[in-house]
C-alpha cells in the first residue's frame, strides 16, 4: 500500500513538470466523492458563491471579482467558456502495453491531457507491475466513452479545451467554446428569438389608469428592488427568430456577445444532450458559465430585503425563464395572500368581539344550566356538567361563526382570481420574455429526439439503484431497435398502480394507527389512579397523537418523494415532459394523501359513529370509538390542521431546507479536506478556479420539491379554511421567508442550473386549479356537516320559540335513562349517581319517554336536509361565480393583447422597409453606375463596369451579363 | 309619365347600339327588387342550381354545362372570373348640364358603363326637363361610392369588368378577375398554406388496428359516399405557408391553376374587405366563383342517400373550412345519437317489461285498495278513487324506472366523450386540411382592420331599420377620429342588458301565462254541467296548454332571434369575430330561455306549493294552485318535454327550413316575371348566365341558425334526459333528415357563400360544454326530486317490513280529516260523503290524530335528506368521471399528433435539401467556370471572367471585384 501511494504521490509530483499551461490557470478543485456511480451537475455561477462568501469582508470581494474576468475564457484569453463538463477520473494504474506506449492524440483535440497520460505511461515503468483490476476495466470504459462524446462535440463545431489528468483520481474539467459558426446555425434550428434593430413604443396607459399607476409606482418605490432598469422603458425591442439569411435585421454590434451568456450556454447543452447517444451518463457532469449574480444577492436573495418585490427581470435572466415563472408564480401568490389574511384576521376577530355576546356558549358556560351528560367512557368515567366544558366551547366560537361562511366563499373565489392573474402575468412575462412564438411542438421535438438518446441524463436524478440501470441500458438497446411494445410497458403500469394504491394504503393505516393510539391510550388513562392524569387524558392524548400524526407525514412524505421518482423511472416515458408530468402527478397524489388524510378523518369522520348511550360502537373488544371534544369538531380540526400545517412548515423549511443543506456542505468540506491532507496537492494554488469553487456545491435538482412544498400548502390554505381562517396568514409569514430562502439556496448553495425555456408553470396549473374545485366541495361539507352553523341557523328560524338562540343548548342534546345503560358500564364511585335519573348527550334523538325511543328525531332528519341543501347550494353557487369570474377576466391583459398586435404590424412594417431599402439602395447604385457610364463612357470604361457588376447582381445576373458584353 | 316611360325605352332601345360587346355576352337578368337599401349577397355556384334544375331532365344538362365553360371567364376568354359583384342601379332620369356633358372616363375603367352613361347625356337632350329628384341624388352618391370603390380594386392591382347599365334600373354586375401578382402577394400575406413538391409517407396503424380498420372499411364500403378519393391515400403532400422568395418550393404547374377557386376567390374577398372604407355596401353585392357541385348533390345533398357518410373533404372544397367544420359536426353528433338511441330504446323497453311486475302501480290499479284521495278542486269535485288513475301510473313507470338513472349517467359521459371525440375529429380534420399553423392572431388582426373600414357589410346583416343606419353612419364618423370611449358605449350596453332582462321576463311571463291559463280553464271547465267535458277536463287542458307553449316558444323564438342581432348591433363590438360571439351567446341566452323555462316549471315547481287539503294555497281570489296528475310529475315533464322538442323540430324544419323558403322563391318568381313583363327588355337572351341565375337565389345568412337549431336540440337530448329517455332517437331520426336538408338548401336554394377558413367551431364549443355541465345537475335535480325513485328506494330499504315494494302507495298518502274541509270548499253531490271519514292526499304528513296534526313527518326529512344526499352524490360522481373521461381521451389523436411531428421533420429535410441543392449548383457553376477559365484562359479572358462575376457574386462582391481587376 505504501509503495502505491508513494508511487502516486512522484507520478503526480512528475506530471506537475510537463504541464502545458502556467501553474495559477490549473489549478482547480478536486472533490473526494469515491462513488464512481454518483452523477452530479455543476452549474457556473460567474463567482456569486465567492462573493457571498466574502460579501461580508466588502469590497475586495469585489475588486477581485473584476481582477479576473480571464476565468471565464479559454487559455487564450479570447474565447468565452459557454459550458464546462466535469468528471471524475481515477487513472489506471498504468500497465504498459509495449507499442502502444504513446497514442496518438485523437484528431488534435484534448491533446494536453493526452500528452500528460501519454507521458505518465513512458515516465513511469515501474508501475507496469500494477495488475488490471475490474475497476480499471470499468475506468478505461468510460474513458472511452467520454473521449466519443468528446469526438461528437467537435464534429458539431464546438471547441474544448481539457484539463491535463495529473493526479492518480479526481474531477476533470471539460470547457467548450461554442464558435459564431455554432451559435448562429443553432439558434436559427432552435428559433430563438432576438432583438432586431427595430424599437418601438409601448403604448401607455392615459387618463385616470396613468395617474393611478405613477401613484403606485411613487407609493412602492421604496419596495422596488434596486436594479439596472432597462433605459427606456417605454420602448422594447422587436424580437425575431434568428435567421443567417437576414443577418441585416438584427442588431449585432460584436459577434462575440450577441447572444448572451444564458443563450450561448443553452445552445450548447442543447447540442450536448442531441450529441450524446446513451453517453457515459455518470462521469459527465453538466457545467455553466454565467454572468454576476451579486445584484440578485443584494436585492433579492438576503433576509433583510424580504418587504421588496422580487427583480423577476433579472431572475430571469441568471436563471432562465423556467426558474424566473417559479419565482414570479411564488411571488404572485404571496402576494394574493396579503389580501387573503386580512381578511382572515378579520375573521378572526370577528369572531373574538362576538365571542360574549354569543348566546350558546354562553349557554354552555351557565353553571346554572346544569346539564348533566352521560359518562365519555365505560365504567371508569363519571357523568359530568357540559359547563366543564365552557373553555372550549368559547374557543370554538371564534372559528365557528357566520363569518367562517362568507370567509370559504371568499376564499373559493380568491383562488379562482388568483388562477386568473396568474394565467395573465404568466402572458405579460411571455411577452415581455419574447416566449409568445414559442411553439409547444418545439419542445416535444426536442423530447423526442431526447428519448432516443438521452432518456434520464437530463434531469439529474440519480440513478442509483441497480434496478434503474439495468432498466437504463435495457431501455437504450431497445430503444435503438424499437419502441417499447404494450407488454413491455405493462409489468411497468402494474407496478405502478399496485405500488400506488399500497402507499396510499399505507397512508391510511397510519392514520388509523393513530386512532388506535388514540382511543387505547385514552381508556388506559382513564384506568389511571392519579387524578391529575385522568383529567388531562384528552389534552394529553390530542396532543401526543397530533404530533405521532406529524412526524408519519414528515417521514412518509420523503419516503413518497422518492417512491415517485422511482415508479416513473420504471415507466420509462416517452418523452422528458411526460417524465416530469407523470412524477409530478404521482408525487402529488402521493403527498396530498398523506398530508390531508387525517385532516379529512378528523373533518368528516371523527365521532360519526359514537353510536349513543345504552349502544355505543365498540372496536378491538370493547374501546369506545372516539368522540369528538364538547365544543365540536370544528375545533378539533382546527387544531389538527393548524399543527400540521404549521409543523409541516417550520420543520420542512428550517429543518430539511436550511439546516440538512448546511450539514452536507460542512461533512463535504470535511471529507474533501480530510482528501486534500491526503494527496498532499503540491499544485494547488491559492486562488481557484471558479469552476472548482461551483463544483463543491450542491447540484440542482429541479423545481419539483419547491412548487410541491407550496402546491401543499396552497391545499391548506384554501382546502380547509372554513375551519381554520389563519391559515394564509401563517402562510403568508412561510411565505415571506421561503421566497428568500429560496432566492438564497438558488444563488448560493446550488450549482447554477441549466437555463430551461418554458412558457408556463404546465401540470401544476392544472394541480392548483384542481385543488380550488376541490375546496368548494370540501368547504361546504366542513361548514354543513363539520360546524354547527346550520343547527343553529335551523335553530333560530324554525325551533326557536322567540327567534333568538336561547335554548339552542337543550336543543341539541338528547335525553338518556340511565337505567337503561348496559351492565357494567355505569360510572363506579359516581359523585351524581344517585340524583340524576337522565344524562344528556349531544345528537338530536327521541327521549326516552318517546314510543320510539332514541330514534333520530323529526329534527335530525331536519337538520340533515338543510345541511345537505347547503352544500348543493354552496357548491353551484360558488362553482357558478368561479366560472363567472373566470369568464370575466380575459386571460390576455388587454393591454398585452394590443401589444402582441402592434409588435406584429411593426414586425411587418420593418420588414418591408428594410426590403426597400435594400431595393432602394440596388437602384442607386444602378442609377449611380449609368450616371458613372455616361460621364465617363471614353475614359474609364472597364472599371466603371466591373463595379456595376457586383453591386447589381442581386438583381438579375442577366442584364450584367449582357451589359458586360456591351461595354467590351 | 307616358313620356318619361317611352323615353326610357326609347333610351334603352338607342343605348343597345352603343354597345361594345356583342348581344348574347351582355344579357343579364335583372332583379326587380325596389328597395334600395336591401343588401344581398350573391354567390357564385358554377351551373350547380341549373344542373339541379334540370338534373331529372337528364345528361342533356351535362352537355350543356361543359358547353358553355366560357361563362366563368372575362370576355377575352381568359382570364378567369374570380369574383363578381353585384349593384341594383337605377338610371339618373338624365338631366343636362351644359359644359359637363361628356364628363372624363375615370382613370380609364368601367369605360363600357360611363361612355354610354354620356352618350345618354347627349343622344337625350329632350330629357333635360326632367328634375333631378331626392331618389336620383342618392343614386349619384352611391355611384360615386361604387367608383371610388372600383378605383380602389384597380389599385390593389385586380383587374375588373364590367356590363353596361343599359336599362333603366336593374342589376349589374363586376367581374373581377385577380391576377398571378396579386394572387402570390395576398397568399404570402394571408400565409395560405400550399402544397409544396414533397409528398410524404403517412404511418398506417400496425398489426391488429390496420386489420380492424380494413374490416370496418369493407362493411361501411356502401355507407361510402362514392366520390373521386385523393389518388394516392397514403400520401399527403407537404404545405408551407406560401412565399414568393422561396417560390421554387411549390408545385407550381401552371400560374393559372396553382390557387385553386376557393382560394382565388377568398384572395379576392379579403382584398375587398380591406380596401373598402365605409363603402356604399347597399349597392354592391359580393358574388363568387366556383367549381361544379355536381358530385355534391349526386353523394350528399339527397333524401336517397341519407345512410351514406358524408363527403366532408368535398363539402370543405366547395363551402369552405367553415361549412365543412359545421357538417362535419353535425355528422360526428348524429353518429353520437346512435349509440345513447339504442340505450334509450332499452330503458324505454326495461319499462316496458318491467311494468307487470311493478308492485307500486300495481297496487294503484288494485280495486280492492281502494284509496279514496281528497277532491282535486274545490266544491264542484268529488272525492275519488285512487285506482281511476291507473293508466297515468302505469305510463309513469315506463320513464320512472332505475333504468333512467343509469341513462342518466350514461348521457352526461356521452356528452362528455362526444366533445373529447369532436375535440378530436377537429384536430384531424385540422391537419388533413392544413390548418394547424393557422393562427388565431392573423384572424384578429384582419378583423382589426375590419373594425377601422368595413364594420357591418361583412355579415350580411340587413341594416333595414333607421335606427341602425344611423349608428352605422355615426360608427364610421367616430371612427374616422378615435376609438369608441366607454360613455359612447354605455348606453348601448345598458339597453342590451335591459333589454334581454326584459325578454326573459317576458318567457317567464309567457309561462306563467300558461299556467293561468291551465288553473283557470281547468277551473272553469269543472264548473261545466257537461259530465265529459268534466270528466276529460285534465286531458283537455293539459293538451291545450302545451300546443299554446309550443306556439309561444315558435314565435318567442323568430322575435328573439331578431332582438339579438339588433342588440348586438348597438353594442358595436370591435371585431367581426366579436360580434358573432356576442350574436350567439345573446340569441343562445334567450332561445335558452324561451325553449325550457316551460319544462323547468313543470320539472321542478308544477305541484310544490299546493298547500294540502284544508289549507291549499290560493292564487287570483279562489283558484287553487296545479297539482301535477296522479301519475307523478315526471310523466307531465315527459309529455311536456316531448311535444314541445318535437313541436319545435317537426314545424321548424318543415314549415321553415323548406317550406317558407320555397314561398319565398315562387314570390320572388312571380315578382321578377311581372317585372321583366313590364320592361319588356328586347336585349334579354334566353341563356342567362350563371351569376343571373345564381342572383334569384336567397343570400347565405351565416351558420347561426343551423347551429342553435342542433344546440338547442342537444339541451332537448340531455338535460332532462332522465324524464325522456326516447330524446335521442327522436333526434336522431331528425338529423338524419336534417343532414340532408342542410345540404339540399345549402347546394341548391342559397347562393354559394364565401369561403371561410376556421379551426374550429367556436363559441359553439363552450356553449355545447356548458350545457353538458348543467345536464349533470338538472339531471341530478330530475331523478332526486322529479321523480320518485328516491322514495321507493327509501321504503324498500327503511321502512317496508319486509323489504319488497308492497304498501308502498300506502305510505306515501297522508290522511286528512274531512270535517277539517274549509265550509264552502266540501264537494257537492258527493256520491261518497256519507261514507268518508277520511280522505288521503299524496305528501308525506302527520295524520290527524297526531299531536302535531299535518305537519311535515319524520319520512317527509328523511326522504328529502336522501334525494339531496342523491343529488350531491350523483352530481359530484358524474362531474369526476366526466373529467376523468376527459382527461383519460387525448385531446390530439395519437396518429395526428405523430404525422403532425413527422410533418415538421419532413419540412426540415426538405428545405436543408433544397438548400443544399441551391447550393450545390452555385459550386458546380463556380467548379465550370474555373474549369472554363483555365482551358480557356488565354483565348477567351475576358467573356469568362464576365461569366464568373455573375454567378458568384451572392458570395462576396470583393472577390468579384478584385478578381475583375487582375483579369483586367
Amino acid at each position: 500500500w505504501k509503495t502505491a501511494k508513494s508511487a502516486r504521490d512522484s507520478f503526480s509530483a512528475y506530471n506537475s513538470k510537463y504541464l502545458t499551461v502556467p501553474q495559477n490557470r490549473t489549478s482547480w478543485h478536486r472533490s473526494g466523492t469515491n462513488g464512481a456511480l454518483e452523477a452530479s451537475v455543476v452549474s457556473y455561477r460567474s463567482s456569486v458563491s465567492t462573493i457571498i462568501n466574502n460579501y461580508v469582508e466588502g469590497t475586495q470581494t469585489r475588486a477581485r471579482d473584476k481582477a479576473s474576468p480571464s476565468g471565464l475564457y479559454f487559455r487564450d484569453s479570447k474565447r468565452k467558456v459557454d459550458y464546462v463538463l466535469a468528471y471524475h477520473y481515477r487513472k489506471r494504474l498504468a500497465r504498459h502495453v509495449p507499442g502502444a506506449a504513446s497514442p496518438e492524440p485523437r484528431r488534435g483535440f484534448a491533446s494536453v491531457a493526452l500528452v500528460s497520460n501519454g507521458s505518465t505511461g513512458k515516465g513511469l515503468p515501474g508501475l507496469e507491475v500494477v495488475e488490471l483490476s475490474p475497476l480499471d476495466t470499468l475506468e478505461e470504459a468510460r474513458r472511452l466513452q467520454r473521449e466519443e462524446y468528446e469526438r461528437n462535440l467537435l464534429e458539431a463545431g464546438l471547441e474544448i479545451e481539457k484539463d491535463p489528468e495529473n493526479k492518480s483520481q479526481g474531477v476533470s474539467f471539460v470547457r467548450i467554446h461554442a464558435p459564431w459558426q455554432v451559435l448562429s446555425r443553432e439558434a436559427e434550428l432552435l428559433k430563438i428569438k432576438m432583438p432586431t434593430k427595430k424599437m418601438y413604443e409601448i403604448t401607455e396607459e392615459k387618463g385616470i389608469l396613468k395617474t393611478l399607476n405613477e401613484i403606485w409606482c411613487k407609493l412602492t418605490e421604496p419596495l422596488q428592488p434596486q436594479v439596472p432598469q432597462q433605459e427606456n422603458t417605454k420602448m422594447k425591442t422587436l424580437s425575431y427568430p434568428f435567421s443567417r439569411e437576414k443577418i441585416y435585421l438584427y442588431n449585432i454590434k460584436d459577434k462575440d456577445t450577441f447572444f448572451d451568456n444564458a443563450t450561448r450556454s443553452r445552445i450548447v447543452s442543447k447540442n450536448n444532450i442531441s450529441l450524446s447517444s446513451c453517453p457515459e451518463w455518470d462521469l459527465l457532469v453538466e457545467f455553466r458559465m454565467g454572468f454576476t449574480g451579486n445584484l440578485l444577492y443584494q436585492e433579492w436573495a438576503r433576509y433583510g430585503v424580504f418587504y421588496k418585490f422580487q427583480p423577476i427581470d433579472l431572475i430571469r435572466k441568471y436563471f432562465g425563464e423556467k426558474i424566473g415563472l417559479y419565482f414570479a408564480w411564488l411571488g404572485l401568490y404571496t402576494e394574493f395572500l396579503i389580501p387573503s389574511s386580512v381578511v382572515g384576521i378579520i375573521v378572526f376577530l370577528y369572531g373574538c368581539l362576538t365571542i360574549e355576546s354569543d348566546i350558546p356558549s354562553k349557554e354552555m358556560c351557565d353553571q346554572r344550566n346544569a346539564f348533566t351528560m352521560c359518562p365519555l367512557c365505560d365504567k371508569f368515567c363519571d357523568y359530568w356538567n357540559l359547563s366543564s366544558a365552557c373553555a372550549t366551547a368559547r374557543a370554538s366560537h371564534l372559528f365557528d361563526n357566520p363569518a367562517t361562511v362568507f370567509f370559504s366563499i371568499f376564499m373559493a373565489l380568491w383562488a379562482t382570481m388568483f388562477l386568473e392573474q396568474w394565467k395573465r402575468l404568466q402572458m405579460r412575462l411571455s411577452y415581455f420574455w419574447d416566449l409568445t412564438g414559442l411553439e409547444e411542438e418545439e419542445v416535444n421535438l426536442l423530447s423526442l429526439e431526447w428519448l432516443s438518446t438521452t432518456n434520464p441524463i437530463n434531469h439529474n436524478i440519480s440513478y442509483c439503484t441497480v434496478l434503474s440501470h439495468l432498466l437504463f441500458y435495457v431501455f437504450c438497446l431497445q430503444n435503438e431497435k424499437e419502441k417499447l411494445t404494450w407488454s413491455d410497458r405493462m409489468p411497468g403500469y402494474a407496478a405502478n398502480f399496485g405500488l400506488i394504491l399500497f402507499m396510499i394504503m399505507l397512508a391510511f393505516s397510519a392514520v388509523f394507527g393513530v386512532i388506535v393510539y388514540r382511543i387505547t391510550t385514552a381508556a388506559a388513562l382513564s384506568f389511571s389512579t392519579n387524578e391529575t392524569t385522568r383529567s388531562n387524558v384528552r389534552v394529553t392524548v390530542t396532543a401526543t397523537a397530533v404530533i405521532i400524526n406529524l412526524v408519519i407525514v414528515l417521514i412518509l412524505d420523503e419516503i413518497y418523494g422518492a417512491v415517485a421518482k422511482w415508479l416513473t423511472e420504471i415507466e420509462i416515458p416517452k418523452t422528458e415532459k411526460t417524465f416530469e408530468e407523470r412524477l409530478i402527478l404521482k408525487a402529488f397524489l402521493l403527498k396530498f394523501v398523506n398530508s390531508y388524510a387525517s385532516i379529512f378523518y378528523v373533518a368528516f369522520f371523527k365521532g360519526r359513529f359514537v353510536g349513543r348511550p345504552g349502544r355505543y360502537v365498540y372496536v378491538f373488544e370493547g374501546y369506545r370509538m372516539e368522540e369528538c371534544a364538547p365544543g365540536g369538531c370544528l375545533m378539533e380540526l382546527c387544531i389538527q390542521l393548524s399543527i400540521i400545517m404549521l409543523g409541516k412548515q417550520l420543520i420542512q423549511n428550517n429543518l430539511f431546507e436550511i439546516g440538512i443543506p448546511k450539514l452536507k456542505k460542512l461533512f463535504r468540506k470535511l471529507k474533501d479536506e480530510r482528501t486534500e491532507v491526503k494527496e498532499m496537492d503540491t499544485n494547488q494554488s491559492k486562488d481557484p478556479q471558479q469552476w472548482d469553487l461551483d463544483y463543491i456545491l450542491e447540484p440542482f435538482t429541479g423545481l419539483t420539491p419547491e412548487y410541491m412544498e407550496m402546491i401543499i400548502q396552497f391545499g391548506f390554505v384554501t382546502l380547509f379554511v372554513a375551519s381554520f381562517p389563519l391559515a394564509p396568514v401563517f402562510a403568508l409569514l412561510n411565505n415571506i421567508i421561503e421566497v428568500r430562502l429560496d432566492a438564497k439556496k438558488f444563488v448560493t448553495e446550488l450549482r447554477r442550473p441549466d437555463t430551461v425555456r418554458e412558457k408556463d408553470i404546465g401540470i401544476w396549473y392544472n394541480i392548483l386549479s384542481g385543488i380550488g374545485k376541490l375546496s368548494v366541495i370540501i368547504n361546504a361539507f366542513v361548514i354543513a356537516v363539520t360546524s354547527d352553523f346550520i343547527p343553529r341557523l335551523m335553530y333560530q328560524y324554525a325551533y326557536s320559540q322567540n327567534g333568538t338562540m336561547h335554548g339552542f343548548i337543550n336543543h341539541t342534546l338528547s335525553y338518556f335513562n340511565v337505567s337503561q345503560l348496559k351492565a357494567g358500564t355505569q360510572p363506579e364511585n359516581s359523585l351524581f349517581a344517585q340524583e340524576v335519573l337522565f344524562c344528556r348527550f349531544k345528537d338530536y334523538r327521541e327521549p326516552p319517554w318517546s314510543p320510539h325511543q332514541y330514534e333520530f328525531s323529526k329534527q335530525y332528519w331536519a337538520v340533515l336536509s338543510a345541511r345537505l341543501a347547503f352544500v348543493i347550494l354552496f357548491q353551484n353557487l360558488v362553482m357558478f361565480l368561479s366560472v363567472l369570474v373566470d369568464w370575466m377576466i380575459p386571460d390576455i391583459p388587454k393591454d398585452i393583447s394590443e401589444q402582441i398586435k402592434k409588435e406584429k404590424t411593426v414586425l411587418v412594417d420593418f420588414f418591408l422597409k428594410e426590403e426597400h431599402e435594400k431595393l432602394k439602395l440596388i437602384e442607386s447604385f444602378i442609377a449611380h453606375d449609368k450616371q458613372k457610364r455616361r460621364s465617363g463612357t471614353k475614359s474609364r470604361r472597364t472599371r466603371a463596369a466591373s463595379f456595376s457588376q457586383c453591386h447589381r447582381s442581386p438583381k438579375g445576373s442577366f442584364t450584367s451579363f449582357s451589359s458586360q458584353h456591351t461595354v467590351v
